[in-house]
Parts: structure tokens; sequence; C-alpha cells
């Protein structure tokens, strides 16, 4: 079985719906690619929106990137030491599982929209592609562990694994992960299974 | 052997020599006390200072508070996001290990001066007493792992155990690692040895 996987790490980003697209930026518009992500498909677009706490004492993260093509539902992904600094509502979740999850408000260029939930600190996860699963030994859904080496060294529990034939092999993590174990783009972490 | 500590998070912050102190506040300066820390007779000051990159491309990270008392060395911990974003060479290392670290340019109310060593990213350690070293079973210097539950916990390897009567039981940590495992202050975690 493999068991080395390249590390991705991901700063605050925003996928938009189509729906709060055309509210943020205007009716019929669509996202213009800045560049290509790790992920077969998905890339980083040119626009940016500002992200504000609903928290009487709370602040805006100006400038997060939208991240394209559009979902079916608008979700923010921000990093824990955001949501402490400018008080935001931000329970770790995987992609998609944004039911009771933090609100907020979003700033476009053409108007803004509140929403109710959507704002989450995403897991730490990896995704396979159905060759590279078979190969690490893995199913979706499996949940592993990842070790780092280094002076900061450690390791990670509770690392989701996706399989899916639209997935190349990448290791997600958010950049608190990355600073708190001295990890960049591309470098080699090992799966353990415990 | 008891086995479980309290986390005490410890954002970037400055260490001045009597020399650099009074480079920075005036001649005869004294720190004042803001107030006290975990550490018997450690405290944080009322007195902040600004923290400049010595790289060309670097930026200025201002009102880094200062701790007392005065130490014989000065001391700027980072942590790794603050060497990032703004280009300061951190390398990780334990509080007195300074050789070889990194440099920056320390502005003041009353002057500034460049310092050539001293700027690092404080590794994970524990304090310990005399007495509570004893009942956890470690000497000084010993090295363990400590564990951490959550959705997103882990293990942290390489913790350095230091053991003085001047000491209060304490796992300290970065704002970083806090982020990253979902930790804050007063926290029990796990102390393991591996």
């Amino acid at each position: 079985m493999k068991k080395f996987v390249p590390v991705g790490v991901s700063a605050r980003h925003a996928h938009l719906s189509q729906k709060d697209l055309e509210i943020l930026f205007g009716k019929g518009y669509e996202l213009t690619k800045f560049k290509d992500l790790s992920q077969p498909g998905q890339y980083a677009a040119n626009e940016k929106i500002d992200v504000v706490s609903l928290d009487p004492k709370g602040k805006t993260i100006s400038g997060v990137r939208v991240l394209g093509p559009v979902r079916g539902e608008t979700q923010i992904e921000l990093v824990r030491s955001d949501a402490i600094k400018n008080k935001f509502v931000a329970p770790v979740r995987s992609s998609g599982d944004i039911e009771g999850s933090g609100g907020c408000k979003l700033v476009g260029p053409c108007g803004e929209v509140v929403i109710d939930k959507g704002v989450i600190v995403a897991d730490r996860h990896i995704h396979f592609s159905v060759e590279d699963a078979e190969e690490y030994g893995v199913k979706d859904k499996d949940v592993v562990s990842v070790k780092v080496e280094g002076k900061k060294g450690g390791i990670m529990h509770n690392v989701l694994c996706r399989v899916s034939p639209k997935f190349a092999l990448d290791f997600h993590i958010d950049t608190d992960d990355a600073c708190a174990f001295e990890l960049s783009n591309g470098d080699q972490v090992e799966i353990i299974k415990e």
C-alpha cells in the first residue's frame, strides 16, 4: 500500500451559488478564471468579495477569493484564526455539510446578501481518484491519520478520505494547520491508520 | 503518573535586554506591569514595540507586546504565520537558543535598534515545578508528545519538558498551534510518551 500524499494548503475562500453570485456581481454574471487549482475543473477566480461578521463586535474580512465553478449552495471557508480575530461562528465541517453552521454578510461590487448558514472551517481531508484510492487501500469516507515530520511535527487525526473520479491526489489542510506543522504546498506526508 | 496539563497560548511577544529597552524607551527606563502571566514573576508589560523585517519585501508588525522582566538577551517570539506574511526569518527554537536565528529592527518611542539574532518561533514546551515534574514522572529536557481530542485533534511531537522551582505547570503553544488544534487557554491535554 502506498502511504505518502502531497500537501495542498487552502487559505480562506468563498464558493458561491449562481444566485448569490448574481446578487453580488450583477445579473447574468459569470466567474472568470484566475488560475487552475489542483482538483480537475476547479479554479481560483479573479473575483473577490468582502465577508462581514454578524457579531455586534465583529469585523470584515476584505478581499476573500472566490473559487469556481459556482456551486449549489454558497459556502465560506475561513480558518480558525480568522474566525477568532473577526468574530465569526465557523464550526469545523466537511465541505457541503453546512446545516447549522455560521452566517455572515457577503458584499460584492453590485450588491450584498446575508446568509444564515455556510460559514465553516473545513475539516482536514484527502482527495483520491478512484485509482489512487485503490493503490492507497482506502474507501470513500474512511478516516485516517496523517504523520508529519519536523520540529513541529506530529499526527493529525480525523482526516477524511474523499474518493471520486473527479479528484486528484491531494491532502487539504488550511493555513492554520500549515503554520502549526510547518508544512507547505507539495510537501509529502504519511498516511497512518489508527 | 499524572497525565493531563493545562494549555497556555502565547501570541507573538518580545523579551528585551535592559540595554535594548533603554535604546527603545529612553535611558534608565523600567518596564511597567500590565498583568501577571502564568509563570511566577513573569508579566505582560504595558510597553509595545514595532518589529520590522530586514527583508527588502518585508513588513512591519506593529504593537508587539513586551514581556517582563528584562532578560540577558533580546528575543522576539513570532508565530509562523507572522513570519510568512511579513517575511521574517524565524526558526523554531527553544527559548534562549538564539544563535543563528533571525534578525530584525525594533522600533520604540525613543529610538530603534537592529538585532542580528533573536527572532524565533518558540518550540512547544511544558513548564513544570520540581514537585509537578516528580508527580508527572518527567525530568528537565525530556521530550514528550501531547494528545489533543476533538475534530481537529491529533498529537504534537517534540514537546520539551522544562523543570524549575520557578515554574508553574503550563503547556505553552503558540496561536498557530492553538488554531490548528482548536485549543484555548486552560484546556486540558494529555501527555503521552512515545
